[in-house]
């Protein structure tokens, strides 16, 4: 029986993937402002079983839906957002094992920067950071941050690839595992000798000097990525070692995590060795009835116009002016009949309305709806790990925290009893939780070979 | 009698400011990489009664002395070093009234992504956060951050103006005090209306949209900056709401002291509203002869090139070559007088070594030692008040937490008996801790200008 992995999917806003539910009596997700609701959501997580919390982010604001941000103001959709990264150190303060995952555009910050950033955080927490790895697909963002429009699709991964490449230079090469002797007696806490600079000059960045950090527990943070397109999957399979991806059915899943393996055995690394994250929305009770009662209540506060401000953003295609009462046709474009047809694909013979979508998308985005009984729920989640091929589910919530408190008192006490998740969460760092063999990078990852890169010490293995 | 405010005066490295005092055993600035470390040393603080925890940074690694980074290396002499915002939150969740000071250079980030780290901080600590405004000086920064070289000096603060012109947009104008409604009933969490474009296009920056964050409790945080040089003093008398100065002399500090309150009269500005906190060095023990006796210790264990490798970075002045025996001489440039003179006037008779510079400095930077019992280090510090015109202290420690822990167990009481420390902290914002009238900037305050940037709202003020 392989093991289940958890995520936590959330994000430092009022209301992540579930438009409207902020007016549910139980909604927590206004809180984001409060350090409370974070200490308590990680120690939630962490007694329920999750692997980690996972922050998503944007810098920009979903306005594509009538051409206008009104609608995701007004449910505050992932506006406002507040930096993912900063209540990081208050959570891990108040758990032992609970991993954070922390998504930081690289198009907006130097490598030099964002790899001290993430290297501050795999030290405050032993060892329990991934790197979320994205390129900014916001219009809204780039238009803020000093681009003007958008970098072409393509060329962000290129300098993607080489803003990597920096990073594994400053966290695997840079500094020798043995440079901290903090040896009273000559005077030294740090051998210049075993700090090395780390001479990049590529097309994009010159990065000549040594990083500015100690080695962490980790070194290179877990690398998460989500990339879909062919190029992004290129990129996932040379260097994340945790994938998200999202679909209805574990048959639309099962296809893009197939190319996706296969990708990575042609760059010569372990297909099992990436694990795979679908997202799902788990609607549980504990009876079948009671689950589909909560359904029936939430379905009532989704808001229709917060739900299509979410898909506008993700697809670029405005469903404003449609009548959310007519089927939906896909005859416009070939970008608007992609984009529907990754949300809608789960019952082909279904007829599709704009009012139907929003239903659908308003309760957890992209990803199933798993409603029932503490069983029925976990069949549902082997049945997705057996048929698509996964590793494991991004959580996402209905209402915050409580669908993950849920998740955690009643479905995870069942995968348990399968022995899908185990009894005791497994110390030490989240790549070892993760499945990796070390809190390292494993040998087969690109980043490794950056190890060392002027081994030049007597001492240096 | 007025009131003094107290810093803490940190970093997140080993050694901050006293180069080889690693090697003391009670000394715990190895453990800057753990949380513990943190949260312990916010706690003392919060009970010693001092205002906030003030965190320095460097983005390069200071490689003058000898032209090389050797010396730095080896005394971990602010290097290696973390970020120094990610621990905050962690410390803000133990305490209840300290303040934190983060220093951020706006010459590597956009203010879009920056004002939003702020605001967030200032949302988790629920307005404790203060921002050291500062535009990196370090050639070694540079290089590895995407610029080759400095931008020239003057340049830096026409760039830092307009940087601060959209921060206030950002923070100050963008949203309505009144935008979040969280309406159940009318489906409105933001009233979209209330929301506004910044609509900001300048020199240097292009930033149309609205802020992502909603507003926290001090919308712009406290600001505080530390510009010498004229035009730095100019932009702290219009912006600064707190300014660091250091000397060694009452006498050094007063002029440029009165010079900063007068240019911010002529900004139209209350020149007591600005806080000003000049470092100081306390060496205090429950008698004068043991305060001596730990002074004597102290000088033992510093190192002569870790502080040359400091005194470097700072002034750009390399001591290397020099005999350390040898009288300095300030013939050869002008540079070297100004970098000499600002450490070396607290007796002017005296006769400098390089080898009495490095003990001098080497023991928490440039400001002077106060040494003796609570009494005594008391009394300096109202001399120093009552003579440079400062209105607190950034206290730098010999090592860390114990610098910490002696002046909150021994001096404050002291400084409480005298009326100028208040038994219980004030409740309440970091600006209103520091003297402000409210929890936003006072209306004198160039940001104060950019509030309802577009109130064409009928509800608006």
């Amino acid at each position: 029986m392989s093991r289940i992995h958890l995520n936590a999917f959330d994000m430092a806003c009022v209301g992540h993937q579930s438009a409207g539910l902020w007016r549910h009596p139980d909604d927590q997700g206004h809180r984001y402002r409060e350090l409370d609701y974070w200490t308590e959501l990680a120690r939630t997580l962490e007694d329920g079983g999750f692997d980690a919390l996972f922050l998503a982010d944007i810098l920009g604001v979903y306005d594509v839906y009538g051409g206008s941000r009104d609608a995701a103001v007004t449910d505050a959709a992932q506006f406002p957002v507040n930096d993912p990264s900063l209540a990081i150190s208050a959570m891990a303060a108040v758990t032992r094992t609970l991993g954070f995952g922390v998504t930081l555009s690289l198009t907006y910050e130097q490598p030099y920067a964002l790899a001290r950033r993430l290297s501050t955080l795999d030290h405050l927490t032993g060892g329990r950071v991934a790197w979320n790895i994205v390129t900014s697909y916001l219009d809204s963002a780039a238009r803020n941050l000093g681009l003007g429009t958008q970098i072409p699709h393509d060329q962000r991964y290129e300098i993607a690839e080489e803003y990597l490449e920096v990073c594994y230079k400053l966290w695997e090469g840079s500094w020798e595992s043995d440079a901290v002797v903090r040896d009273r007696e000559r005077g030294v806490f740090v051998d210049p000798a075993k700090v090395h600079d780390i001479d990049h000059s590529g097309r994009y960045f010159t990065v000549p000097g040594p990083f500015l950090c100690e080695p962490s527990a980790q070194r290179t943070p877990v690398l998460f990525q989500a990339g879909a397109s062919p190029r992004g999957v290129r990129f996932a399979a040379a260097h994340a070692e945790a994938v998200f991806v999202s679909g209805p059915t574990p048959q639309v899943v099962r296809g893009p995590v197939r190319a996706l393996r296969a990708a990575a055995a042609e760059f010569g690394r372990d297909p099992r060795s990436i694990k795979v994250f679908t997202m799902v929305t788990p609607i549980v009770a504990e009876t079948h009835e009671r689950a589909v009662a909560k359904l029936a209540e939430y379905r009532k506060l989704v808001s229709t116009s917060g739900a299509f401000a979410l898909f506008g953003g993700w697809t670029g295609v405005d469903l404003a002016g449609l009548d959310p009462d007519e089927p939906l046709r896909y005859t416009d474009t070939d970008a608007n009949r992609s984009a529907l047809a990754s949300f809608t694909t789960a019952d082909p013979d279904r007829t599709w309305t704009p009012r139907l979508l929003a239903e659908e998308i308003g309760l957890g985005g992209r990803g199933p709806l798993l409603v029932g009984d503490p069983g029925e729920v976990a069949d549902e989640l082997e049945r997705w790990i057996a048929e698509a091929d996964v590793d494991g589910f991004n959580i996402a919530y209905v209402t915050t925290p409580g669908t993950f408190a849920d998740f955690g008192r009643l479905v995870v006490p069942e995968l348990r009893r399968r022995g899908r998740v185990p009894d005791h969460p497994e110390l030490g760092t989240l790549r070892e939780r993760l499945g990796g063999a070390g809190s390292h990078l494993a040998a087969d990852h690109p980043g490794a070979t950056y190890r060392h890169i002027r081994a030049t010490s007597p001492t240096s293995a």
